[in-house]
């Protein structure tokens, strides 16, 4: 969103890099359904069109500084793990200027972050990732490439640690991995497949206060969560 | 290297970006030893300090093609398989100026690349990666990440098609990993821990003309190497 961040200009505020910005792909998960978050121009030429929450990096500012600041700036959301992506710099990507993105990206529960437009946009909302609307730029290939990112990284790193509470059921689990990958997992399958890692501990409780058969409850084992995040593993579901 | 490619400026040439740059890592096999190709300043302040080979690019050109350019220009290497590592923009990263740069990086049989120092380097050399001079900048940070990049993903995707004949032994995919990786392997284990994942194809033929007992030779299975390459794997040798 690099026209946003030119047109705004609070003071007091440093110099900004001309010829590179910063765009940031949240993806938030809610009840099941994975959402990305988007914020819309409200000046300009694209006033009214979609893009990924960016700007631009101050001259004596980290880059991953820039990522936080900016993502807060334009969509309210603040702490939060911003992982870098790649760069986007394709010659054509930008009509206005030559401007080369480093996108980041992150995953979220989406109820723990509240979300509000601010400086350059005029709204920021989550989007279904069934229900995108056309972006603007190079935004769309971005969103794409940072998608497939993601569900690649949950194939091959344990993922659930700041997505479940603390204690959770398997079905839960299966939930989340279904909601990242966009289909439906055997059980059975799942279940072995995730009790054979050595990942989860048994509470050994039960679920309280459900009206079907309270399920078990387990949660992460610390140690092997870390591990496998070093390590990497091959989870084919 | 942003300070060799400010003093470096043939004509004809487009105009450079000035916030960003491009260094790259190129990594090289040369009989079981993992070089990396270093450039060495020939003007300015820095005269004489090794660097990774880098410059800026163009206002009208791709990143990825500024990559295969800089690295050209610089080294005389071509045609390799730059693939991008990340960005690196630490706010005093680079002392003379602002400038974040993206790093890139490849692997490469280096008999199979000339090089010669061109445009701002006095000099260009393969360097054993335990022996890696103090270097410029940041770039010993990128190095290193780099090299850890390249370890994390020889454990998770085929390794080889470029870097060994096309027929080759197990003793020589064993080398090629312990090259890498800086490890000693158990050849047993190594082997079957290759045969299981069904990479290798036995070309029912034995090494012709050496002074040691002749061992089988084996090809890639092209189809697996592209499907594992894919979906990864976890290969913890």
């Amino acid at each position: 969103m690099e026209t946003i961040s030119s047109i705004y200009n609070p003071e007091p505020q440093q110099e900004k890099l001309p010829d590179i910005s910063i765009d940031c792909l949240v993806f938030g998960l809610d009840n099941g359904r994975l959402n990305v978050l988007l914020a819309k121009h409200r000046d300009g030429i694209r006033q009214g069109q979609w893009a990924l929450p960016g700007g631009h990096i101050g001259k004596l500012e980290d880059l991953d500084s820039a990522a936080s600041r900016i993502l807060q700036e334009v969509t309210g959301a603040q702490d939060l793990f911003l992982e870098q992506l790649r760069a986007f710099g394709a010659a054509g990507r930008f009509p206005d200027a030559r401007v080369i993105t480093i996108a980041y990206y992150a995953l979220v529960k989406q109820e723990e972050y509240k979300v509000a437009a601010g400086g350059p946009a005029s709204d920021v909302k989550w989007w279904d990732i069934h229900e995108v609307p056309e972006l603007v730029y190079d935004h769309s290939d971005i969103f794409n490439h940072g998608l497939k990112t993601l569900r690649h990284k949950v194939r091959h790193e344990p993922v659930g640690f700041n997505l479940l509470p603390e204690k959770f059921t398997l079905l839960q689990l299966q939930e989340l991995y279904e909601s990242i990958l966009d289909v439906k997992l055997d059980k059975p399958n799942f279940r072995r497949k995730m009790m054979n890692m050595k990942l989860l501990v048994d509470c050994n409780e039960k679920q309280q206060n459900v009206a079907h058969r309270a399920a078990a409850l387990y949660r992460f084992d610390e140690s092997v969560y870390q591990a496998l995040t070093e390590q990497g593993f091959s989870f084919e579901v």
